[in-house]
């Protein structure tokens, strides 16, 4: 088995190309990964998923803790297995979920404890009961437990937050078992206070992960000041790790990222405005539930290739998502995320052949050009 | 484009195997009809529900002409182009759904008038009107207008709403406009009286239809009672003319109405149950929600080459019918339909080769061998 590791193959500014190698195979970066939160990306099968062009998912440990277990999935042969997934899968660390979807948390240096919100029982969740988790879903990328510093907060919370994040970073690395192929990822708070992400990526960077999320944005900051935050944490985190900017985003928002040097990114964006009738396309996002759909005969999007976009009108579209029908969110998902990997091979290339500028320019020129609608 | 028509290629006993041939191009009999209500295989793409066998879907006029409305899917092309099934649809006449999901309905001699439940307007089906939309959303098979007479019905009741249906049917076959590979069915009624249900076939046979459906059973009338019935209808028909049960059944009542000479079937049972939890397998039905599967590693069915049972095991589906995942729908509905395929596929074989009996032995023996459960 390959060890986990990355390789950078191209720079454009402080855009970069590369591959990252798991145990269950390799991505090209700038990478997006769909959300599977519950062992399944929302409305795709797995086959369809990987047809979009995706090569690694997301699974999200609060979920798959609660139902079906870990303890579970594992004896089935892993989250792979299990939901016929064979490509490489990150899942985050339990952390953010439990403080944004449970009830009756109580935080402590150990770790958090909740009620779970589907039998009532209590349950602990510690950077070392994280890790156990996360390795018996066999998880490729394994991240660190912490804690996301809400927004907005003081210069003194976000610190004492950050602080006890890079303690149970220090445990979570402490705790991860080692395998070839698996790596862990550490995660950078500090807000948006430009000492504190210091502090945090050299707590980091001293101990030592695969790779480097940064945390604590898109949570209410705005673009502009994610992009502020963003330009001064890359060059704090190693070249040769890749970097990922959790729970983002737009898609202008990953084009500004990948300028500012991210490789990886998530979001349920695409799938979950699949479920509202919302389709990104290169020439702005369409909501389809606006009667101005009902007769036009036109696909989606004219360049784009998914099943959706084949044979299927807007009208088409417009009626399934007035009726309610599953067959809507089966098709927009799939559009949208093969728009967003339509995307990602678009930066990929551009960045691979020095041309990320003029890429940049058009796609802003095109996403203003027609069809705008506010999602 | 070639006429519509209908080919016997072998008998077994009472039993029939052809092709119809149709403007859209042929389908194998006996058949079963994957209902498209709203102009989706509810949880299916089209290409799917065209990869498990099935040749020919069904559209419901009642629900197309309140939304997105005929008027619009005829500008838009037809039902076909509409939903992307380039193959053969047989629509119903809308008489059956207004009757059973319209309110303040009222009917007369000239059809029924009902508010429709989308908007509140009133609206009117006639013969003529149900003939013009079907014409508009390009059915290859149209449903004269009727009346499904309800269950109970006293022998008056029976007749006096047969008799309408039968001229009902005379004004369907007036309106109905000719086109090459376009067929027109007649309905039979009479309820379980055989004196009426000879009247009624008698009367559609003088008109002349392109086919013959067999209407007002499985309304609750059981099993034994519709086999009597259908063993006593189907020998009154012609021997030229495809038979259609409406709106029938589970697998063993399919496999019974093959046996008495039905050739053509349709029914939501095998997608409704897709979204509720529930399997066909040849070893009898299986309920997901059940807890017993939770840990059980085999697919549903070990001989099934669907996408469900490829990759998946009772132990994923049953976590995803728990936590109420589109996928749990799709791919239940995916096996659902692939396994009424199997079933009119080993169906035709048997009656080709004149093995009808021992086929229908082996398939009460396997549904009755193990995994039973009541659904």
């Amino acid at each position: 088995m390959s060890k986990f590791g990355f390789t950078l193959s191209a720079t454009d500014g402080k855009a970069r190309r590369g591959v990252v190698t798991t145990a269950h195979g390799d991505f090209d970066t700038p990478a997006f990964m769909p959300v599977g939160t519950a062992a399944t990306v929302k409305a795709m099968l797995p086959g369809s998923v990987a047809g979009t062009g995706a090569q690694i998912i997301l699974g999200n440990t609060y979920h798959l803790m609660l139902r079906p277990g870990a303890e579970r999935i594992e004896k089935l042969g892993g989250l792979h297995k299990f939901m016929n997934w064979p490509g490489p899968i990150l899942t985050d660390s339990g952390g953010f979920q439990v403080m944004s979807l449970s009830e009756l948390r109580k935080m402590n240096e150990n770790g958090v404890t909740f009620r779970s919100h589907l039998d009532g029982t209590m349950v602990e969740l510690t950077p070392e009961r994280s890790m156990e988790i996360q390795n018996m879903l066999d998880a490729d990328i394994t991240m660190a437990f912490d804690e996301c510093t809400p927004f907005p907060a003081t210069e003194d919370e976000a610190a004492t937050s950050m602080r006890l994040s890079m303690r149970w970073a220090e445990r979570s690395r402490q705790a991860f078992k080692e395998r070839p192929g698996y790596g862990l990822f550490g995660i950078v708070q500090g807000g948006v206070f430009e000492s504190l992400r210091e502090e945090s990526a050299k707590a980091l960077t001293n101990t030592g992960f695969d790779g480097y999320a940064i945390g604590g944005l898109a949570v209410g900051e705005g673009q502009d000041e994610m992009f502020r935050v963003l330009g001064l944490t890359t060059p704090m985190l190693p070249d040769d790790r890749p970097r990922y900017l959790m729970g983002v985003g737009k898609p202008d928002d990953i084009v500004g990222a990948v300028l500012r040097g991210v490789d990886m990114f998530d979001c349920v964006l695409p799938t979950r405005s699949g479920r509202t009738g919302q389709a990104f396309t290169r020439r702005g996002p369409l909501n389809l539930r606006n009667a101005r759909h009902a007769d036009d005969p036109r696909p989606l999007d004219e360049d784009c290739a998914c099943p959706a976009c084949g044979g299927h009108s807007r009208a088409y579209l417009h009626h399934l998502v007035k009726s309610g029908e599953i067959l809507a969110a089966m098709l927009l998902t799939w559009h949208n995320l093969h728009y967003y990997q339509d995307l990602m091979r678009g930066l990929r290339a551009a960045i691979g052949e020095g041309r990320l500028e003029a890429f940049t320019t058009g796609f802003a020129a095109a996403q203003d050009a027609g069809d705008i609608e506010e999602l």
